[in-house]
């Protein structure tokens, strides 16, 4: 009964990591996914909880503001607006909101392109930059401290599967959408 | 030059994976840790990215509704609702807000405690679960269709070396916090 109920993806608690863990050596591959999927989401809350914690306490930051800027770090000649929400709507930041926000308060300007009138650029100021590399710097010395301890090797390891992982996804992503568009 | 920028943690762009991927050979432990949880950020960010576009599509719920729900679902007993923040401050979710609107939806009740009058105690109503239950499977579903094709020994391997990472990252958590108050 409950390996039937696994099977059919309709076990409780449907989304508690531990106790699918007890159902490990019986779990079926679908199982597998969904258990993989919620030490994945576990393990990166966990570290982003804490990162967004240290960003508020020590510099009055958001994550939704960190990880904007950090987008227009990695890109100097300026980002259409549009290019900046898929991060920003995991992080919970409205980029229009936040786009004004750091306009006013001189971190990042906004230019119209020639091209497509409909969309805004936003690159980051000198000022915005300095004060991003600032906390950035920072930032980084949190993952250590908090990673370090890991082992290289496993680091290593993790690093790789993680990247198979990627691949799997973005090509689940990109394939057309199933049949899940019926409501069950 | 570079590799003492990289041992510095000043290498820009700071936050990029990808460039970062470039100095795989040469990276330093403290290096591997940063390209270690950028990607593990990527992961989880490309899949709760596609999650929260379905349960928006197909039930016009927001994450933060279904995790607030998940977990409910996990405590028949209840939660007091700071045991509600951790995990919706992630998603995005304003806990008294949720419960609000949860509660105005027939899916959660809320009752005080006796022994603390401070904290209200959330569960799930017979309609909240029902209705959790039936999206949770599809949900189940959509995990399985991306992350199906990864193959069951990399899943394995995967969940257990994220299962050492968790380790790593809490006891980093409860140990006391270094001197990470001072600002650079």
């Amino acid at each position: 009964m409950k390996k039937n109920a696994i099977k059919k993806l309709e076990l409780g608690p449907l989304l508690d990591d531990d106790s699918m863990g007890l159902e490990a050596g019986t779990s079926s591959d679908d199982h597998q996914s969904i258990r993989l999927w919620l030490r994945l989401l576990s393990c990166s809350t966990d570290i982003e909880t804490e990162i967004r914690k240290r960003l508020r306490v020590q510099f009055g930051m958001t994550l939704a503001r960190f990880d904007y800027l950090a987008q227009l770090h990695r890109h100097p000649e300026g980002l259409r607006m549009n290019m900046l929400s898929r991060n920003l709507m995991v992080t919970g930041g409205n980029v229009t909101g936040l786009t004004d926000e750091l306009e006013k308060a001189g971190f990042v300007a906004r230019t119209s392109q020639q091209d497509d009138r409909r969309s805004f650029v936003v690159a980051l100021t000198p000022k915005g930059r300095r004060a991003f590399e600032k906390i950035a710097r920072v930032h980084e010395g949190w993952v250590v401290e908090l990673l370090g301890g890991l082992g290289e090797a496993n680091k290593l390891q993790l690093h790789e599967l993680l990247g198979q992982l990627r691949v799997q996804v973005s090509g689940q992503l990109n394939a057309d959408t199933p049949s899940d568009k019926e409501t069950p």
